[in-house]
């Protein structure tokens, strides 16, 4: 299993040579020595299912399904050392996301959902358990708060506190756990495929470029009018 | 170790009792059934050195030392599931601290500094090295950056990329690593003590309620003209 390879690979210790740059990839992003040593572990073990479209090198071979890949998801924080960062795979199939698996190669959690179960493991042991929504949560998550232009604000204004972890498929895993996620931006498909697929059953709000989801009716309510007051 | 005894507790698995609340702690937070737990580790570990003032309970036992104590640094992370918590451990002698200790549960990492040395290990092996400064990071942190009443927006006119994760003690233990650290706030001395003893030997700028912590010199420089412009 690639994430469990990467995962390994990482706890043997972090390297300068991991973040040597490596220009542009697909995605817009530079691509660093570490998004390419994960991608070639993506490869290696998709590659039989379908046509890969990877954040680093694009489209990689042929086949009606499509696995949408991040093989490093956030690794602005990899390289900065701040642990909240790991993979994005989703497996598409005419047009329908049937398979999402999310990894946080920072502490090792590894979501897995397809059409029948939502689960979550470690990745040293791999015993799955249903992910269960969180129901004592009391902060949130907005990614990229820092370059919003009007919904921080509001949340500030209404004194709502919110974390900006850095990592936006990760935050989406998470999501039954927090008191919300909310993205306030161009939202990319590499960055997101996986992560909605995890969030199909909860409360979402999505216009122009404001996402807002909450695993609860009541809460999403409250966030939903701070933000569109 | 009382670090490691509470990281091999949690690691049995999240409990909804953990989040029970039991009224304002004696910093002023509301402490959760997850603080007392763990402040009860350190007390049975650290009561025999001196006098505990913890965020908690406030002053427990006597002693010219004094142990400042924040059993979980960032308990809304905590109950929240939100991956960045941890404790704070501070050990001060006549007003001078003299070693510090900062666990990260979500992940198992563990930093201790003394007058000696600064070095790191996971909570699973103990095997410790050297703290090294990063020279790869490309953003930094921003605690409690939904609070901030100037600086937020003088980093978002610069457009600089920062995270909010959450856990003030843990930020300054990474330190080292990130490209910087930035504070808006009045600290509280259970938050900082240890953290602020490992961030010793970098450049620091205090005025008010800003601090700025770099790693480089340069960036140090660059961070604090566009703070203070």
């Amino acid at each position: 299993m690639a994430n469990k390879k990467i995962y390994q690979f990482l706890s043997l210790g972090f390297e300068n040579s991991f973040c040597q740059k490596h220009g542009k990839g697909a995605g817009g992003d530079e691509s660093k020595e570490i998004d390419l040593i994960a991608e070639r572990y993506f490869i290696e073990e998709l590659s039989c299912f379908g046509k890969i479209i990877s954040e680093e090198s694009g489209k990689i071979g042929e086949g009606k399904k499509i696995l949408w890949l991040d093989p490093i998801d956030g690794s602005d924080n990899f390289v900065s050392q701040i642990p909240y960062y790991g993979s994005s795979v989703a497996l598409e199939e005419n047009g329908v996301v049937k398979a999402g698996v999310i990894a946080n190669f920072a502490n090792g959690d590894i979501f897995v959902k397809d059409e029948k179960s939502f689960q979550v493991a470690k990745l040293n042991d791999l015993v799955f358990s249903d992910v269960k929504k969180n129901a004592n949560s009391t902060v949130g998550v907005f990614e990229r708060a820092y370059r919003s232009k009007v919904y921080a604000k509001k949340l500030s204004d209404a004194l709502i506190k919110y974390r900006t972890p850095g990592a936006m498929a990760l935050s989406l895993a998470y999501a039954q756990y927090f008191d919300f996620v909310i993205l306030e931006d161009e939202l990319r498909e590499y960055d997101i495929k996986a992560g909605m697929f995890m969030c199909e059953d909860l409360y979402k709000y999505q216009y122009n470029d404001l996402t807002l989801i909450c695993k609860d009716e009541r809460k999403f309510e409250f966030y939903k009018n701070i933000l569109l007051k």
